[in-house]
């Protein structure tokens, strides 16, 4: 299998990336092609041992920077490390695409490049969300601010396609996110993507409320990209805002640095649980092709991550499964 | 100062909240008046000392259900503790209404039986959020679900007439919930809104996102009911999450769980931080009449500390302040 990883994507690039790359391609076995600039990649290539692992370098000479304008971009930048690996995806010379760079940049590059999955009306960034059990998997985070209630139809059946063929998860719980569990309770979009959520083929749950999500209440959590990014990002800060608190309090006392000291196993097993790097990238679903966007502060080993996930997801064939989940669900011909 | 207590709203009523209005007649030197089924509430308040306190009981008959249907309720349960409650500040009785029932309940009920303050065009549900600064002050939290932006625009007029004269804070900062920083990001009512905010006379920073909140960004944090709902609630879940998966670990390991008896006066600080108990109820802005709506799941001290929060609401005249704040911003007349 052969993955192209953006080398240049993300606050960390080219070291952290091309480090997660090193990894993947030895943990992995599949051969990660570095895009990037030449002379900024390969001098971080050399600072590792790479031998018998397959690691070209293949030359874009423009970067897409995480602040610009993604529709801008997607057609003015024809060699940035974004555009000339997706191309490679599309002529079919690699299986998936995985960056750590601007989401709204790789979005448009993708529906420009790539375009969509026949009958698919809007892609979704998706991401797994850590729970008390399995991790959910929840989308849209922010591809499309505004939704129409069969958009979130297809975010769920291809939020269910991914949560099953790529996480594992049989008979996948779809639910809306809602301020209230009652049918009924939401916004004018809920109620009206209630119904036709409850008439599809899918497992649905029905609403479920913000607090619902870190409880695992639903496998696939469907929700427009506004509500999606600020639950995300909440949730990011709220969990950084408690073991910030924590490691403050734990400072002040020398006998709590003590007990901290001996918890450290602890502390360790509960921050894997919820951690981001662990899971990898948020897949970007309904664009003709599997293109994986991890996180733009991703250090070395959720690039790997990011590159297992597209692993995953290219032996899945997960898009395929999308393709006819659409095709059977009649929202393709609206 | 006279503040009326819902004895009978909440999971945990009428037995919490009668101690917790004990508590707060003994330590804020208040009269606590608590309305509810004399037959439930007499026998609770005999089981504390209340000599010295003024604690009179006020009958009523009904009980507005945590499951009921908020606009139905408030007409016809005429003699349930929120409308008897809510009446005596009407009348002038009371300076304040606490409860820890049903919130749309409450809010249907000062609606209908408080009214609107002058210029108000939709009351919004207000609470502070922990933040590694001062708590900001989110709202709406799901009184509206649909917004308009004029509506967001008298939201920041209240919050932040609440965080300077309530909580203390000068000068606050302003922020509306976006998927994005940068102005132009965010939803069409984001966007719409946005011009508003930048033009009037408050200290508008901008938009904030979903991270931002419990970063501390912003004093006062503005958004529409849905997103504030989900916001708030995920919060919460993703922080139970977070200590429940800790517990989980610790639990598992001897060594762990001698650290974590030695650390638990930094856990101990670290909850008090983070511990919406702490904070106490969440005002009803908008309707004329100082109402505060506590959590359901309050404890007795969570309901001492909505009374706290009642008092202060009271004694900063907050209602003026808002009064005139919307007076002086021309968002009345339209």
């Amino acid at each position: 299998m052969r993955i192209v990883l953006d080398a240049m994507g993300g606050d960390n690039a080219p070291a952290a990336v091309v480090e997660g790359g090193v990894m993947a391609a030895r943990e992995y076995g599949v051969e990660v092609v570095l895009v990037g600039r030449r002379e900024a990649v390969e001098p971080e290539l050399a600072r590792h041992d790479t031998q018998g692992l397959s690691l070209p370098v293949v030359h874009a000479s423009e970067v897409i920077e995480m602040n610009e304008h993604p529709a801008l971009v997607a057609r003015t930048k024809k060699d940035s490390s974004m555009v000339v690996g997706m191309q490679m995806v599309k002529r079919g010379e690699a299986d998936a695409f995985v960056t750590m760079g601007n989401s709204g940049g790789a979005l448009a590059v993708a529906l420009f490049h790539l375009g969509r999955l026949k009958g698919i009306k809007r892609p979704a960034l998706g991401s797994v969300f850590p729970t008390s059990g399995n991790p959910a998997f929840l989308l849209d985070l922010g591809a499309n601010t505004e939704c129409k209630p069969e958009y979130l139809v297809q975010f769920a059946i291809m939020g269910s396609a991914y949560a099953e063929h790529v996480l594992g998860v049989r008979n996948p719980r779809v639910g809306i996110v809602s301020n209230g569990e009652e049918e009924g309770k939401g916004s004018q979009l809920v109620q009206e993507a209630y119904p036709l959520l409850k008439a599809s083929s899918l497992n649905f749950i029905g609403n479920v409320e913000g607090k619902d999500v870190p409880a695992g209440l639903a496998d696939v959590v469907v929700t427009d990209g506004f509500t999606g990014n600020v639950l995300i990002k909440a949730s990011e800060g709220v969990a950084s805002l408690i073991l910030g608190v924590l490691e403050r309090e734990i400072k002040q006392r020398p006998l709590s640095m003590l007990g901290a000291l001996l918890a450290k196993p602890a502390f360790r097993a509960a921050k894997r649980t919820l951690d981001y790097t662990e899971f990898g990238g948020a897949p970007l679903l309904g664009v003709d092709g599997a293109v994986i966007v991890g996180h733009g502060r991703s250090n070395a080993k959720a690039v790997r991550s990011a590159v297992r996930v597209a692993k995953k997801t290219v032996e899945s064939n997960v898009l395929d499964v999308i393709r006819a989940g659409i095709a059977a669900s009649g929202t393709a011909e609206e």
